[in-house]
Formats: structure tokens, C-alpha cells, sequence
């Protein structure tokens, strides 16, 4: 059977298309008896299916060309497989140690098959829910951020291949056009998708709806993220695109992928962490308070920061006379100038990671995609509770971001609120 | 005779070239006997011929794959044409009245044909160097930058268009580098490339590669001009890409024309004009003091900034209902917010236009590219007065822009130096 042209796959015809494709079948050492397929897909746009026999075993994604969760009458572009795999590919080579592998990729498919990230791996979110402590997680997923944005902003880059890049990726401009409405734009007004936790978050919502200062702040941000190629960002760095096991953590799923702010990764990760928080009071029972977990979270957070800044000014340091265009040597390269443009860079790149991070928040509270954190609170009282401290951080963070001179003072208005 | 290949034109092969194009041979009427031929392009980087008869006229412009006035060592892509064609096309569009109409282009042989901007138009630089009044110059030129940079931002656009047209310019990235070196780079470090009016501002010169907090805030611009594709700008905007009669404005040579920052194009005129305001006391003698013409320069700058305001302002409320979706109506549509949002836009971008326009008079004084303004002043010791005041007041203006409240505050600062 050939593939010559785009059809959607089942269990069954995906077994067609692994034998038409060499390289596929050859990690099943050419064998088909033992084969077992199983579509896993629980994320909201794409079908995934893990493949595997005695011999080996791999993922296929498949995108459709509209959104899994909503369905054909919401039309999405299957291209965006392309472009999870040049990021992938792209991620991969600067942070490989945190990001599957691709084997094989077909656009006319739309289809890429990718490293199988076997268990005990599960999903952030999943184990943030479960109150499972992941020691190395900050330590990791910082070293992906670090490296991700540093290798692919001007800091390393010409301005030549900068712009080649950049181009290639404003092709990815549906899936930013979904990130645009969804998280910039949809909740700040009315929109049939927007869902709140009704009828204790009404007023809530109408209040985010009716929030001038806060309008003003998202639009700066929105701004931001239309109009700042700084490096190439995953795009939808939540905690589901995250898989973990305490030793080891891999990055999914970066179909948003393209040239934008830095700080929307920055702050989509921390902000899903802020959210996993708030989120911890509906999990607790006699058995287990959760207080503890509750600080690791914390702990959490802090040290992603701290060190993605340390790796992050790190890998400056080691590549300041690089072929970077940012800071050209023969002009920076004297201690004292150093230290004055890392500094102002740091903070714009926290600022902008906070304001990302609490319209990421804010978003899944009152907008269409809310997280499982949140949605897993069967009691819809205590559930409004968690997510109105949430909104009301994440407010206030939005709007005042700019005063925060560093991590320690977010931790301490998080557990202010 | 074919130009299947691309080769240098010159005043004969030119007629060749027009008889073998119709379009152009027919805008002389298909006669060739009184036809008139001129290379006039006192421009830095390209050939420009004026053509004529008695029947009409056009301008031819080609571009060689180095700089014109650097020689063959600096090598530097023809393709501009073809950028310099798109630009003219599209803010011709929103500007026919300050653009001139483009006839013919030919990718091949990198050459364009437009209007030929017939006498007594003069070159503005000419003009203010002559110290002659243009009563309509901030209308023209206000009208000119409100609306090729409204139109072509997503306060209009919908982000679809504007990444399709980002990618399309990102190929002119060699434009663009040259930009960065001369003005973001070159000044700021030893380079071969740059001089001074020497041995006057040796120490001055110096002091600007010496001075972090100056190079601290070069490099913020640096970044907004290399990631933030805010609109399509002209690229070059100096008083020589403008030519004037007192009745008509004519905005010609956007070759480096690219998605960028608003605030550079906006700086590259206001800068420039500053520089004539300096340049003044070297123009003066016993028959004028020049001190009239110095008043209407000043006025010039401040009614262009205010021109610009009001009209883009009159822009952003004409179609605030319109496809721009930067701040989309269901959000921003109440009288409140959308002052917000318009007052927090215009004082970003008026710092941006002041940042821009320091760091273009500052390469314009210890840079590679000096102004006639300064250099038609034969009196070294007197020349770099006038440039020493002028340098002072940009480096001022650059470390200090954000505190500028209004464009009068920068006419004190301006009268100041
Ligand atoms: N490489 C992989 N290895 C194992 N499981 C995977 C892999 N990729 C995806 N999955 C599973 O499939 C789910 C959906 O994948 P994801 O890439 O997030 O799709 P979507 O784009 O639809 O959100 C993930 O939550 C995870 O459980
Ligand atoms: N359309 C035109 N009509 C009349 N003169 C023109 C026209 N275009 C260019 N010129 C003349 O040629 C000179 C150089 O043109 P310009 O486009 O600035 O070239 P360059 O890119 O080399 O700077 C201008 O200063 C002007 O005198
Ligand atoms: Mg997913
Ligand atoms: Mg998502
Ligand atoms: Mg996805
Ligand atoms: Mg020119
Ligand atoms: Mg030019």
C-alpha cells in the first residue's frame, strides 16, 4: 500500500505504513507477529501512538488537520508536524540529553516517529498531581532552557542565520495564531470557548474581562510575542509536555515551535509549576497534607530559575567570543560592561518570563484549556478556591512585574496569596 | 541585445537596455533620437540614471554586488533592488503621494525604474545645508512615516500577513548587517572603516568606545532592530533618501527596507535633522547668521514628531474596528483603555525614535558614513565644534531617552548643547 497522499492512520493502517517504510520496520527488526500498538494521544491536538515489539520500539504523531480535542469545526493546519520536527531536530542538537530523538519524519503524512520515552516516564503534570518529588527536574529542564534559547538566540547566532531561521518559522504562523487567541486574546473578552469554574469564578472572570491595567499589561505582552524572533521557543512548555521519571526528564511536543520571546517558555513552565501549587490544597487528604510537596513545588521553582540564570550567563560566558552578533567582543568583551549587559538582560528576560507565565496562568482559569491540576478537584467549591488564588496571584504578577528584582520575592507573594 | 545575464549598465549599454523593454521604451514615446541620459547617483552604494525626451522621463536605478563608493572589497548582494522594489511598491501604496511609482523592475539585471523626480526638487540635505524653509516638509514627512508604518503593523494587519511579509524581508538580512556594523557596531569599537575630523575629536571618539553605559544601551537598540518586526521600515531615512521642493515631498531609496523597529525610521529623520541644526554655525556668515533658519529646524523636528502622533493616532482610531489585530475591538473597544494602550504605545515608541536617532547621529560623526551637513564645512577646527555639540547631545539622548517626556523637552536639551 502506498502513502503518496495525506490520510488520517488507524491502529490498522499504521501497520501498513510502518512495513512501506524501511526505516521503521527495521527498529522492529523487520517483524511484525509481536507487534502492539496502542494510540495514547491525551493531549488536545494530535494522534500518538506507541509502537512497540520484542525487537524495538518507537512513537508515531500524527497531526490531523484540525484540533483533536474540539474536532473538524476547528480547522488547523497539519504543517505544524513539520514544524515539531524541525524543532525537535533543531532542540535536539543543542539539548539532546532532554529531547527525543526523531527517526523519521513524512510530510505528506504529516507524520513523524520519534523515540519511544518508555516507563516509568509519565507526564509532569500527572506526577505534580500524584505528589511525586522530582530531585533532578529543576537541574533538567533548566539545562534544556538554557541551552534551547541560548543556542538559538543572537547571543550564539550570526544575524545571517538568524534571519534564515526565523523566516522558515513564521511558516508555523497558524499554531502562533492559536497561542494568540487562546492565551493573549480570548480570555480578556467574550468568547464561546472560554470556561471558568461557574458559578464561584463568574465574577472573576467578568473581573479579568473588565481589568484596564491588566489589558494594557497582556497587550504588551502579546506584542511581544507577535513581533520578538529572540530565540527559537518551544512554544507550549506546560507541564504536560514534559515526561519524567526522578532521573530523567525529556521534552515533547514543541509544535508551537518558532522565533519568539524567550520569556514565554521561561514562563510557561513556571507558570504551570505556580498553577501545580495552588492546585495541591484540592489534592490533600488525611493522609497526606500535601504541605511538604507544596514546598518542593516551591523549591522547585526557585531553582529553575536560579539555575537556568546561572547556565544560561554560563553559556555566555563560554561562547562571548564566539560568532554570536548580539555583543560583539571587540565592543563588550571588558568585565565591567559584561556584568552591565548580562545584568540588564537577566532581568528583562525575568520580567518577561513572569508576565508570559501569569497570562499562561490566568488563561487556564478562565479561557478554553484548563489544566488537569485544576480539573482533577471533583469538588467544584474547593476547586474555585485553588484557582481564584491562582488568578489573583497571577493578576497581581502581571501588572507588577516589573518590581520583582528576583525569584525569592515571587515565592514569597506566592505563598502570600 | 539580450539581458538574459545580469551585467553593469552604463549611459550607452542603458539604451540597449530601454529598447529592449517596452514598458520604458514606450514611456519615451519609442523615440530615441533627443533621448537624454545622466548617471547622477551621488548615493553611497548605487548607479542611478535620469532619462528623458521630449516625450518623457524615468529614473533608472542598478545595483552592483559591492558598495558603490567602497569599491569591490566590500561586496554587497544586488538583491537589494529587489527589496528596494517591494518597499517602494508597498509604502506606495499607503503613500503614493510621498513615493515615487516604480515602472519597471528587473531581477535579473537588479535594476528598477521609477518616476523621475523632476526640478526643483533638490535632495532635503541640500536644501538644509542651503539653508532653504520647507513650510511642509513635517506635514509631508509625518503623512509619509504615519502611514507606511501604521499600514504595515499589526495595529492594521492581521498576523497572517505580517508573517508572510516578515519571512519575505528577512531575506534583505544583507542590508540589514550593514546596518548593524555601521551603525550599532563600528562606532562603539576600533575599526578600520571609521574616522573622525581629526586630531579635534580623537578623545571624543575614544571616549564613546569607553563608555559602558553608552554601549550598555547601544546594544538594546541593536537587539530591537535585529528581533522586533514592528513594521516595514524604510531602513535608511535620512534627509538624503528625501527630496523636496516647498510644495512636495519625495521619499526615495528604501533599499534596507525590512520588519522593524518603527522608532528607527522615525530616529533616522529626526536625527538627521538635528545634525543640520549643528551643522548651522559652520553655514553662517556676515550676509546670515543663520539663527532664523536654526528656529525653523527646531520647529521642523518638533512638528514632525507631533504631526506623526496626531496622525497615526488618527490612523489607529479610524480602523480600531478594522483586521489589525494587535488590540482587537472586542477587548479594547471602550474609550478608557484604549487611551491606556495608545499613550503607553506612542511614549515606547517615541524613546525608541530618540534611542534610534542618537545612536544614527553618533556613526555619523565617528562612524564609517559621514553627513554633507558636517563635511561641506571646510574650517576643520570649526567642523568639529559643531559635531562635538552634536555627539554630546546623542550621547545624552541615548543613555538618558526614557525620561523625556515630550518632543519640547527635547528642543531645551537641543539648544542646550
Ligand atoms: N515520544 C513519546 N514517548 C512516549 N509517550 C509519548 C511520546 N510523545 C507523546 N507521548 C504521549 O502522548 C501524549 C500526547 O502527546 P503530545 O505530543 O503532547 O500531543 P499533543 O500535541 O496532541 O498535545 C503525551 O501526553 C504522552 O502521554
Ligand atoms: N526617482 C528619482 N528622481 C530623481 N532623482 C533621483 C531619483 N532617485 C535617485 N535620484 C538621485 O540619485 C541619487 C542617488 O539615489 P539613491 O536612491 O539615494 O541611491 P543610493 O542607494 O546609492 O544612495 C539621489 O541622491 C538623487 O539625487
Ligand atoms: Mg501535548
Ligand atoms: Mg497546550
Ligand atoms: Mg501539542
Ligand atoms: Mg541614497
Ligand atoms: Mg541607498
Amino acid at each position: 500500500m502506498a502513502f503518496t497522499e495525506f490520510r488520517p492512520l488507524d491502529e490498522k493502517s499504521l501497520i501498513d505504513y510502518i512495513k512501506a517504510t524501511p526505516s521503521l520496520s527495521s527498529k522492529l527488526g523487520n517483524k511484525f507477529d509481536d507487534l502492539t500498538i496502542k494510540e495514547v494521544g491525551d493531549g488536545n491536538l494530535n494522534f500518538v501512538y506507541i509502537v512497540f515489539n520484542s525487537s524495538g520500539s518507537f512513537v508515531i504523531k500524527q497531526a490531523l488537520p484540525y484540533i483533536r480535542c474540539i474536532g473538524e469545526s476547528w480547522p488547523m493546519t497539519k504543517e505544524r508536524a513539520y514544524f515539531e520536527t524541525l524543532a525537535l531536530k533543531e532542540h535536539g542538537r543543542f539539548c539532546p540529553e532532554h529531547t527525543p530523538e526523531v527517526y523519521h519524519f513524512d510530510r505528506t503524512m504529516s507524520l513523524l516517529a520519534m523515540r519511544y520515552i518508555e516507563p516509568p516516564h509519565i507526564i509532569l503534570r500527572k506526577g505534580l498531581i500524584a505528589g511525586i518529588e522530582y530531585p533532578l527536574l529543576a537541574e533538567h529542564i533548566s539545562e534544556y532552557m538554557a541551552n534551547t534559547l541560548f543556542f538559538t538566540s543572537l547571543l550564539f547566532r550570526t544575524t545571517t542565520e538568524h534571519k534564515r531561521d526565523v523566516a522558515e518559522f513564521c511558516g508555523n504562523v497558524e499554531l502562533c495564531r492559536l497561542t494568540e487567541q487562546v492565551v493573549f486574546s480570548d480570555p480578556y473578552k467574550i468568547s464561546q470557548y472560554n470556561r471558568w469554574t461557574a458559578p464561584y469564578l463568574d465574577r472573576d472572570a467578568e473581573a479579568v474581562r473588565e481589568d484596564n491595567l491588566l489589558k494594557l499589561e497582556v497587550a504588551e505582552l502579546k506584542s511581544k510575542f507577535c513581533e520578538r524572533a529572540q530565540a527559537l521557543i518551544h512554544g507550549d512548555l506546560h507541564t504536560g509536555s514534559v515526561m519524567v521519571t526522578p532521573k530523567s526528564t525529556q521534552v515533547i511536543d514543541p509544535e508551537f515551535a518558532f522565533y519568539g520571546p524567550m520569556g514565554f517558555d521561561i514562563g510557561a513552565f513556571l507558570g504551570n509549576l505556580i498553577l501545580a501549587f495552588f492546585a495541591q490544597d484540592g489534592h490533600c487528604d488525611q493522609v497526606n497534607d500535601r504541605k511538604a510537596y507544596k514546598e518542593w513545588i516551591l523549591k522547585a521553582i526557585e531553582e529553575t530559575w536560579n539555575l537556568f540564570h546561572y547556565k544560561f550567563i554560563a553559556l555566555w560566558d563560554k561562547h562571548k567570543n564566539g560568532s554570536g552578533e548580539a555583543y560583539l567582543p571587540a565592543i563588550y568583551d571588558n568585565p565591567e560592561v559584561q556584568l552591565l549587559v548580562q545584568k540588564s538582560y537577566m532581568k528583562d528576560l525575568f520580567h518577561d518570563s513572569l508576565g508570559f507565565g501569569a497570562a499562561k496562568m490566568i488563561r487556564r482559569i478562565v479561557g478554553v484549556a484548563h489544566v488537569e491540576d485544576f480539573e482533577s478537584i471533583t469538588d467544584a467549591s474547593k476547586r474555585a478556591t485553588c484557582e481564584r488564588r491562582a488568578l489573583n496571584l497571577a493578576k497581581s504578577i502581571l501588572k507588577e512585574r516589573r518590581k520583582f528584582e528576583g525569584i525569592t520575592e515571587v515565592i514569597s507573594a506566592i505563598r502570600q496569596f
